[in-house]
């Protein structure tokens, strides 16, 4: 099922609020698409990938507002074989600092059940990624 | 850990070689990245995706070589945060029916255990996609 429309219907919103990995894919300068594994959860329709100022993705969000998201349901995906998933083509409409520690320690809090991030770098502070999707494919 | 290099690593086999979900980002015609879950397996250091012909990402992959693969370990996902993951940036060398339904029999042994894909459609037979490792970023 393939639809143009920006908000979330029920499934998808379950798997991101679920502890799934999502995989995040931006644009190098040449065009060339990257992918990586992220944590994310969203506001409402909007999805948020928490990441730091310094990595690959966040630079080719900043220079391409053209991304995509990828997730599977964690707990069903090699059981049966017909998992839950979901994929998304989104833009980047914000990527801001505000808020981005809090935000980073809930998302820690959701995924490996600890207060805090364990893994902070002064000189490479979070930034979150925020993204409208445009056409969602799921299963 | 990044690399310019064709050569899987040891960890990065394990992670094919385990019945971990593939994520798989090709190049819309308008240069948009586009991401959906897949199963793979490997020729030594090239990397396999079984799909369709008429699906989306082979279509892409026909107009354009450039993809990307990410692939988190199922197991240590959301366990500890410090997961095993690797991210293939690729380039296809060849889409081929030969062997694409044996190959995607194994995969479905591989991945769901079971010995013959059960979800055939004589409309939409099987192909595969074979990638070599341009660059390989890893945990």
């Amino acid at each position: 099922m393939a639809r143009h429309y920006s908000k979330l219907p029920d499934l998808v919103r379950k798997l991101i609020d679920d502890k799934n990995i999502a995989h995040f894919a931006t644009l190098k300068k040449d065009g060339n698409p990257h992918i990586t594994p992220v944590w994310i959860d969203r506001q409402e329709d909007i999805i948020l990938v928490n990441t730091t100022r310094k990595r690959l993705k966040t630079r080719n969000a900043q220079k391409d507002k053209r991304v995509a998201l990828s997730i599977t349901d964690q707990t069903n995906a090699t059981s049966t074989g017909q998992y839950t998933w979901v994929s998304i083509i989104g833009e980047v409409i914000e990527i801001t600092d505000d808020n981005a520690e809090t935000h980073r320690d809930q998302l820690t809090k959701k995924y490996i059940n600890q207060p805090e991030f364990p893994w902070k770098d002064p000189k490479d502070p979070p930034t979150i990624i925020k993204i409208k999707p445009i056409i969602i494919r799921h299963s």
